[in-house]
């Protein structure tokens, strides 16, 4: 797999710099399953779960995917797209006890792979690239934590999923799989929020190889 | 030195995070020197300074160093202002052939010790935490590589440097040092550009410790 395109290198000191491959969109295959089941409530329903599962159990902390695919040789990521108009990463929220990475391969199984996967895919999760806090339920989340020294409510882990040379996705059908360039994120936090619209930011110090398969 | 606040953590596998340790600004011991010689230049003579010194040596490569103190439990971000109304990092532009460390080592005595420290003044320089491109000399900078496939003419790598318990900061006249909470900065690219707005992103990754002394 020869390396044709690689991130412009000074030869300065900065050869420890972190590698990540990515490949072709044309080297996955992508089709649908049936329709995950939505938490169909109201946005006060919504709130007043979020804020039982608080008192239960503390803190409510998701884990999300940022998975890079090549196409017209520049990163794209791939995003869950929903009633045409919320964008999310592919992730979810831990269940009490549960670890970052087991939690986000669950997650990633039930959104990304065939329902009788039975673990057979294997998630790559690299290292956690970036955090968000909630300080209250319905707040915006910020990449840093309430400067009053409050619990906060919610955190946002975005991890680095690497992906084989090959894949199989199989998505609920009521979501589309969307790969979206860099240039279209980058500060656009209208369409995608502050959460995604930051992604290439959080990528700039990786060297990105986009490998021919 | 008891760590009086730590960033939250939910006792999962996120035990890797990195930790940084921050003292409190008034740690720190802050007087000036002498005026730097300021390149007194037209846009239109930086254009073409910037064109002549990429044609003789390639890509401008700037280094710039991020800096944290802890104020209010908070932590704040060093900068260097000019005229009122411009905020840079400290750090500058790598001469030809330089190294990123030893470039900016050289920046920061430059900017921010006395003009006879001869290096005596030891700053550690952690890892890059993101990069910005320019694909031309008078163009928005971006955290990712010109989709083009042109080379940048401009690359400007962010470092964490790590203070120590103490350290006197002795700044050229015409600029001030302050320093700015994080909730300031995030996403205000109107008053710091695009590169000093996201720092609070890059740095949301590492599990800052404000350390009394």
């Amino acid at each position: 797999m020869p390396i044709i395109n690689t991130r412009w290198n000074n030869g300065n000191s900065d050869g420890d710099r972190l590698v990540v491959d990515i490949f072709p969109l044309s080297s996955y295959y992508f089709s649908s399953k049936a329709a995950a089941a939505s938490k169909d409530e109201t946005l006060a329903d919504r709130a007043l779960r979020l804020k039982s599962n608080y008192d239960a159990y503390g803190m409510r902390t998701c884990v999300e995917a940022v998975i890079l695919v090549e196409l017209f040789k520049h990163p794209h990521l791939l995003l869950l797209q929903s009633k045409n108009c919320i964008y999310k990463l592919p992730g979810g929220r831990l269940r009490p006890g549960e670890s970052d990475i087991n939690g986000l391969k669950r997650k990633l199984l039930s959104k990304l792979c065939a329902d009788d996967d039975n673990y057979r895919t294997h998630w790559e999760v690299s290292e956690c690239i970036g955090m968000w806090w909630k300080s209250d339920f319905e707040t915006l989340p910020y990449p840093y934590l309430p400067s009053s020294g409050r619990t906060p409510k919610e955190c946002t882990k975005l991890y680095l999923v690497k992906l084989p040379s090959n894949r199989d996705f199989i998505v609920p059908k009521n979501f589309k799989l969307l790969a979206v360039p860099m240039c279209q994120l980058h500060e656009n936090r209208k369409t995608f929020g502050s959460i995604i619209a930051g992604i290439p930011q959080l990528l700039s110090r990786f060297s990105i190889n986009m490998v021919r398969t």
